[in-house]
């Protein structure tokens, strides 16, 4: 294969996903934002513009989307607040800005390039890291932006059953009419050959005390660097014991296994963790790999050679 | 060197301690924290008990001591509060568990452990990560517990110079009488061969924004697996983009590094990442490095083979 002069791959999360209670109207409403969000990524690479604006772009679109749980869409703590998580990283440069437990601002992922751009930190958290985007001038959103009703009842659901629910695991959505699915992210190479990753998310319905998984955790659920670029989603908990995306990099550098094999045994280790999900990576030639290790995950790619191709099944 | 039964070692932040400014009893102060700290955490040792007992054990007395930044003692934030953040790893499992911007718990190494074995989670923020400390029973502390007149100072010296400083920072304490330095950590093996780490800080002093270092990114600050343990201290925003503490262990496990040069490599990268700091690094033989790159690290070591050795300068 040729390399492409640019490539990029994006996800809407891997999970459960039942392809038995999706309506041909919804599939279609999914694949619609997956295209859009590929088709935003691909303008800016087509440009020369930076990976990271691609990433950023491409996430953007799925933010803005209710189906998707990061932005508008995110699943509601167990307290009915929404608080989200987001990262971005610059394969160059290893730049890198997150945000955990943010609430109230309407694109985090634009949070966590602040974060890296302009606050000096790579991490901020809860109120300070709201704080901190608003004084940069990012656009807030009400309470009312984020929610959605399918949400809602998802919270009311896990709720009653006493679960802690990851959004794509078929248990939390139980009596939910559609598959309401998935952290997003995405992983680009633009034409200078840099590469950048980017994850967001709403985390886990019904999740307390705080907790934060493993987007917004580099080296865990994001990672970029000049071997490659990857962006995961799943539970959390166990790609964060896996080092998960900062392991395929540690495979290619030093074991020379190819984006797509460094990326399997890591999906191997977060299973023998007991973990379940998917990624999402790209190499500094533009070859992309998107395994996992549930029934589907919202997925899609293109590159400067290739049409945009999306997936949500196995096969 | 034959493999000791058991060995431990711990660090209380690596920074430009200035050896003018400290008077020999300030310095004989530190070192007696420090061998108590060893003390405790051989204490565990010897007895045949799991090595995040001892590290867990090492690292409490040093939250509980105002000498160093954890716990009783942590600096001040820009707002004038304490958040503090925490982690441990257990390398046969890699079970982990961590907490960032936690407040008002006596020790946050406790928190961090709970969340491992009691939270289903990894990783809790602020509000939340305080709500299950307190849920699972552990100390609270007044705002008056951990307040230390000297950070206090620095905290006034640091806002009117307008700079957010690492508390080993020589600007952060300037007109400050005497080095208050320090996050602080330990690594350990244990007879049964089970490596662990743990770190605890209380962060940059007036620090804004939530701000988070690298002590609760599992891979970046805190790391345990069954080939290495690791704790870094420093300018943790660098070992985060370096992958710190995760990179020594796949450096150890895909090059056949030893502990030492795997450390010394990553110290490195992180060096060229204009990151300053240092960690402490063992190895399931009980091999044990603390390079740092800084003028001093507080730190110290022993093995059931070697008596307690405590250094705090290069030489």
């Amino acid at each position: 294969m040729m390399k492409p002069e640019f490539a990029l791959a994006i996800h809407g999360g891997a999970g459960a996903i039942p392809r038995s209670s999706m309506s041909d109207v919804q599939e279609a409403a999914y694949r619609a934002v997956l295209a859009e969000a590929l088709a935003a990524g691909r303008a800016v690479l087509a440009a020369g513009d930076p990976a990271l604006d691609a990433v950023c772009r491409a996430v953007l679109v799925m933010e803005d989307s209710p189906l998707f749980n990061a932005g508008r869409g995110s699943v509601f703590t167990h307290e009915g607040d929404i608080e989200m998580d987001a990262a971005v990283m610059v394969g160059r440069t290893r730049g890198a800005g997150a945000v955990c437990q943010l609430r109230g601002i309407r694109n985090p992922i634009l949070a966590a390039r602040a974060v890296m751009e302009r606050s000096g930190h790579v991490l901020l958290a809860a109120a300070g890291a709201q704080a901190f985007a608003e004084s940069v001038g990012l656009e807030t959103a009400p309470p009312e932006y984020f929610r959605t009703e399918a949400r809602w009842r998802q919270l009311l659901v896990a709720r009653g059953a006493g679960t802690i629910a990851l959004d794509h695991d078929q248990k939390g959505v139980a009596g939910i009419e559609g598959p309401k699915f998935g952290t997003v992210g995405a992983v680009a190479l633009d034409r200078a050959g840099g590469l950048a990753a980017a994850t967001s998310t709403g985390g886990m319905t019904n999740k307390r005390w705080g907790r934060v998984g493993d987007s917004p955790v580099l080296g865990a659920g994001t990672w970029a660097d000049e071997t490659v670029a990857v962006s995961a989603t799943g539970v959390g908990e166990m790609f964060i014991r896996a080092a998960a995306a900062h392991e395929i990099s540690a495979r290619m550098r030093f074991l020379q296994e190819d984006v797509a094999r460094a990326a399997a045994a890591v999906l191997e280790d977060v299973a023998r963790l007991d973990g379940r999900g998917g990624l999402i990576a790209i190499d500094a030639q533009g070859r992309i790999t998107m395994p996992f290790n549930t029934a589907g995950m919202f997925r899609g790619q293109l590159s400067s050679a290739l049409d945009a191709d999306i997936s949500i099944y196995r096969d």
